[in-house]
């Protein structure tokens, strides 16, 4: 009569924001961090310190769990393979895993289902730089090189004028590549859904994301001005998309609006920085909603608690005491919510995210960015600071 | 320029949501815990297993702490004073806990303040039964008896209809005892504020709250019909005692609404029962609000996030095994929220909260009186289930 153990292999920041969902559903939440200092480590008791791309290491970690699932895309998909076999459900399981770890995969089974998507081609290894001409040829400049696995954050992606070289490089380093037309989108959208094993789905508003050099460096809950139908497409493709790959938990799909309409940019299974928004924002969090999918109970409400939620992610900046500014922040605007994720700060990575709520668009938008930006602090803001204080 | 680690002494579930809290701000938190299945050991890493009532233990799981705040009030006064003269800020201190730990030293605090309290007196050793006679004489029966040191959720409170014996045999057995007026009150209310160190303060929207046999088992936030001027003065009263008792941290005061005007009932110096409706009906939760509050920082905007939010406590029932039920409450209502503490399920413990946000009230008590009675359990809603499926 114990309530379950849900493990999570992986120890970052989702992970960490996940047990303050397990705290309050009862659940007890496991966590497979590379190192005792990871984000998740510092706040959950139950750690087993290991390398989650080793069968070993994973296998030892799920010995006990009720259900295992993850807080990245990186765990070798033979691996899931092999819990599975063992009898130990991985929610997402191996099969719908794959869509998310491999952007070849995801591209050849979305087109399959007629969802749509940029133009894309698998580089060959002979010849690529004339394969990549025939394919600027036919779609336009510049090009979009992707490594087919282990990417984030802008990371395994390269946005090339043409044939340069920069292929034949990374194809010599190992990396298997894609290409991709660039797509001259009009912003950037994300539907976030959630799907249990029973087949209950549930979706998020559908939100703008804005990115900066390829990090997610803003959210805005729902969508400015997206109309109707447009929401209501994105919603639909993305529980679509969950029930074809038979997704168990989130899936965020991540959009790109264009003239014609949505273009499917990238799938991620798992709590996702688009849905950061949500832990003050909605009725139910993505990390209890997630909690609830893998666990097969029935789905939260996703309805907002404002009629805007903006949230901002707090980049390491030159200055990397945060906590000390902690007292400008909050004094400056009480109902701003500050999310650490005790991280050593390091100058331009994610180190925690800021929410603010409201009526007013501009507004809360102004008050997120305010707050992330002097949470980061940095030449910019210091500057910024001293010409208001003239 | 690590963030401050906070050591909360007690491991309730008072410890287990703050960890909620301190997960986001990004602050250690550390629990002296008495054992290590407590409800705030079971989510915290960094657990010290000992006994808060010993000065050895307390001393021991201080080092190392920035600042030391309370889950309850059973520290001893002395070993407070202790921490406090090696130098450790302890938040709220001695002095001021000191009303909390001790209903008399509280009593004749707030009457010297001019704060309405109901009459009450120190029951003597020697011919208690004749005190309380010519007290009842002056004031009415019942008589309300209760042990000036350690009691809570109605333990340490006796009603006695007059002198009968009762005080005598808890004299006999080392208690010591106060009596007061019986206060025949409309309601009961609570006033929740926090206050800073540098002095700021800030105020919750006042509560009702519903006793059954002196536990709280409901609190309908704001309290219904309530005039904006018995508000003002419930939250101006909490405040100004916050202030002249120089509070640090959260301070309940529960009230009665008598036909003329409010008197105070208890104090409490930490988060509370009264405030578990801010996790999902607030900015800022009472958990996190304490948490800035000792280490000051400015305070969390108190805005509620809907027009009426209820909380209900679960009390453990016939069935312990609570998490079967989870998918009935949660299929029924998808957006009541469900806080369970890790606690082993006893009959009437209080082993979790639900709470349910709207604007039609009585809609949002019955939500969240369902999903209490659901997930204890028992005879009688076994009955009313057959009853409404027959």
């Amino acid at each position: 009569m114990e309530p379950p153990v849900v493990g999570m292999a992986g120890g970052g920041q989702l992970a960490r924001m996940t047990q303050q969902a397990a705290i309050a559903l009862g659940v007890s939440l496991r966590v497979l961090a590379g190192a005792p200092d990871d984000s998740a480590a510092k706040v959950v008791p139950d750690v087993r310190v290991g390398d989650d791309r080793s069968r070993d290491d994973l296998l030892a970690f799920a010995k006990g769990c009720d259900v295992v699932t993850f807080d990245h895309e990186h765990v070798p998909g033979p691996h899931i393979v092999a819990l599975e076999e063992s009898g130990l459900p991985c929610r997402p399981g191996s099969a719908a895993l794959a869509h998310a770890q491999d952007k070849l995969v995801m591209r050849e089974r979305l087109s399959g289902l007629g969802v749509p998507c940029p133009a894309y081609a698998h580089v060959p290894p002979s010849d690529p730089e004339a394969f990549l001409e025939a394919f600027a040829a036919e779609h336009g400049r510049p090009l979009v090189l992707k490594a087919t696995r282990g990417g984030y954050d802008g990371k395994g992606v390269w946005i090339v004028d043409g044939p340069d070289g920069q292929a034949e490089r990374l194809l010599a380093e190992g990396v298997d590549l894609m290409v991709e037309q660039y797509v001259p989108f009009r912003r950037e959208l994300a539907a976030l859904v959630a799907r249990s094993p029973y087949g209950q789905g549930a979706a998020y508003p559908v939100v703008e994301t804005v990115q900066e050099g390829g990090i997610c460096t803003e959210v805005i809950a729902p969508a400015p001005g997206l109309s109707d139908d447009l929401a209501a497409e994105a919603q639909s493709l993305a529980l679509r998309v969950a029930d074809e790959l038979d997704v168990v938990g989130l899936l965020a799909v991540e959009l790109f609006e264009t003239e014609t309409g949505l273009l499917v940019n990238e799938l991620a299974m798992r709590p996702h920085n688009s849905g950061h928004w949500t832990i003050d924002g909605a009725r139910t969090s993505q990390f209890e909603q997630h909690l609830r999918a893998v666990l097969d109970l029935p789905l939260g409400s996703t309805e907002p608690t404002a009629p805007y939620t903006v949230m901002a992610n707090v980049l390491g900046g030159d200055d990397p005491d945060v906590y000390s500014r902690y007292i400008h922040v909050m004094a400056h605007d009480p109902a701003v919510k500050v999310h650490m994720y005790g991280k050593e700060s390091r100058p331009g990575r994610k180190i925690g995210h800021v929410t603010a709520l409201g009526a007013d668009l501009d507004g809360v938008r102004e008050r997120a960015r305010h707050a992330a930006d002097y949470l980061r602090w940095g030449t910019a803001m210091g500057e910024k600071v001293k010409r208001e204080q003239k």
